[in-house]
């Protein structure tokens, strides 16, 4: 019933809308759970002209990334809350709450409230709000909400919905730690993930060497030519960790230059025998735990080698960051998305089409995530919520 | 063979030395291993007048810590060198070295050489070189691997001698991390180790309240009773961690003040569950592993509530720390000490006389460590090298 009353509009809100409009659409959820199962797509009626100090955007594209299936599923540390811009008057949002999903998403300005400045029409602005729910079709945002992405349209749509979460990460693990010069080295796992990638890109752009961890497999030697042409050092796998003689190699490979910066996203026993690589003086970042097993390392790394743990969170570094640094982030990764030095992730656009109901973009929807669910996907996927004159 | 060579003197030197003098001794090991095997006493002739700029010291009493059995087991990341002031000349000190054992201890200063400021006969120094060979009764030392003890003897010989390695360790760890107030919480494992009962009094010494976890025992009221009077705010046990409710209890103990240093020697299980009682933005600070047991975190402790995990080394401290540092750390503890504000650590002061012949010194100290392998001695072993005229 609940889904039925979602994908109506409300008897308040249909007195206000014209007959013929913009399909606005968001995905959404009323309570946690497997989203193959709690995600509806809904339409709610144009937004009204913005509010002073605040803007309207319309959604070009919004991927799904990894964590945004943990906040569905209500295990993840930051919910959204629901938005003005969705929730229509009269609806009793306090009591029947409806959470839109989506935490990254390239939009294009579409109306500009008073006193904003810096800011036009058919700008492409990006995210720094964490979960503002990005797979909708048009909000009305916060000027403090969004970042204009500078010389934007010189990027593809796909690079500028994908720059916040895992370029960002990528960057900002290998600055905000140690300062990396020409020909240091740094290990990973999970080489192969978007930020791993992104990771060996940004690392090759500074001339700094990676060694990068990934599972073994029957298409490793695939795998490892395409790092390698990103910029990779050395792909190795897992197994190569439990040689005897490996940290030797290592050693020789890198001519007994001493390891500082451990990025992992594994955990359990491959990071405890990958931190056996590192010198003293070492930081372990933490973005992630695919083994899904705790971070396992022997006591004596920290007190005789000095090494230091910590985890890495994008969203964290949104909230304690001033504009100014968001901004240069964004400056910075553009510029090497210009010079080709950072590719956008392999990925897979998914249309959700105005001519689907209600009921058949939520199915779509669903469909989706249940590929997803299988695991492996090895592609990002994108949404773009089609928008257009609709009958209402 | 080499036991009885070690307890002659050279030919050389037996020729230097006259008839009558102080009896110089040192526990001395050829090789790594059970130090309840590998040690032997050693004696050697006096000491040449210091050379510029070194000092002459008479060790008045040193303390076994558990670090310094891992030295002589050679499972320790430094160890001693041996030294001139011990290798007597002629001997061929680089084919057949020997070590002296003990790496903190109380020394007065017999003689100064030349160039020496701010040092007199008579004064009280310890060591901030690390594994200087402390179990010894008389050394020549360099300037900078000894520190003058400010407002030395209102101390006590115990309280002096114990003060480089145990209570600077708690101190630094309680000032390095995060700037505490009066009214924070700091929480700890171990807490009745000597480190832990330190971190109890200088932690009160600034008003900040102390939870304070140890293993369950028959005699924990006891325990209990000896850290409160320490100045511990709450003292519980490992098996307090694992109900259900223990979470809530903290917060309503704290009145729900975040935690945000941890202190731990344990590793395993216990910290695991210890740390889930952390705020945000903690640290983690580890500087033992009585459990054997690799520190194992969930890694969404590190991304999500930014835990940092680090090691604390009294040595690398030292190392790296100017010395009006150092200086300026003694000048507080001896505060603290005269101020009645840190107590010794409980002990027994263990004489090896004059009067015990070489092979007799030898298994009496060999017979100590046996004692201390059995484990969970309690209290502070110290060593008292007695010295005197001896017929040589």
């Amino acid at each position: 019933m609940h889904r039925r009353l979602l994908c109506t509009f409300w008897p308040s809100i249909r007195a206000l809308s014209t007959k013929v409009g913009w399909a606005n659409r968001a995905i959404v959820y009323a309570q946690n759970g497997d989203p193959s199962k709690v995600l509806n797509v809904v339409e709610y009626p144009p937004l009204p002209p913005p509010l002073p100090y605040t803007v309207n955007i319309k959604y070009l594209l919004s991927p799904i990334n990894p964590a945004d299936v943990n906040v569905v599923e209500g295990v993840y540390p930051t919910r959204p809350i629901s938005t003005d811009s969705l929730t229509p008057i009269g609806r009793g949002s306090k009591d029947d709450p409806v959470f839109v999903g989506g935490n990254e998403g390239l939009a294009e300005v579409t109306d500009i409230g008073d006193g904003i400045r810096g800011l036009k029409e058919g700008d492409w602005v990006i995210m720094v709000k964490q979960q503002a729910g990005t797979w909708s079709s048009a909000r009305n945002v916060q000027m403090n909400d969004i970042l204009k992405l500078p010389s934007a349209k010189s990027l593809t749509e796909v690079q500028a919905a994908t720059i916040t979460v895992n370029p960002s990460t990528a960057y900002n693990m290998l600055h905000d730690f140690i300062k990396l010069e020409t020909g240091d080295w740094i290990v990973q796992n999970g080489a192969n993930s978007a930020v791993g990638q992104a990771v060996i890109q940004i690392a090759a752009s500074k001339g700094v060497k990676t060694l990068n961890f990934v599972r073994s497999r029957d298409t490793l030697e695939q795998l490892r030519a395409h790092l390698i042409n990103l910029g990779a050092t050395h792909v190795l796998t897992y197994d190569d960790l439990t040689r005897k003689a490996f940290r030797e190699e290592i050693k020789s490979l890198t001519s007994g230059k001493e390891i500082q910066l451990c990025l992992n996203c594994v955990g359990g026993q491959e990071t405890q025998l990958m931190v056996r690589l590192l010198g003293s003086d070492c930081h372990l970042v933490s973005y992630g735990a695919m083994s899904k097993q705790p971070l396992a390392l022997p006591t004596s790394l920290f007190i005789f080698k000095n090494l230091k743990a910590h985890g890495f969170w994008q969203s964290r570094w949104y909230k304690e960051r001033p504009r100014t640094e968001q901004e240069e982030l964004m400056r910075k990764l553009t510029q090497l998305m210009l010079e080709g030095k950072l590719d956008a992730p392999d990925h897979e656009i998914i249309t959700i089409p105005t001519t689907d109901s209600c009921e058949e973009a939520s199915s779509r929807v669903r469909s989706i995530f249940k590929k997803l669910e299988k695991g492996r996907h090895g592609k990002k996927i994108l949404l773009k919520l089609e928008t257009g004159s609709r009958l209402l």
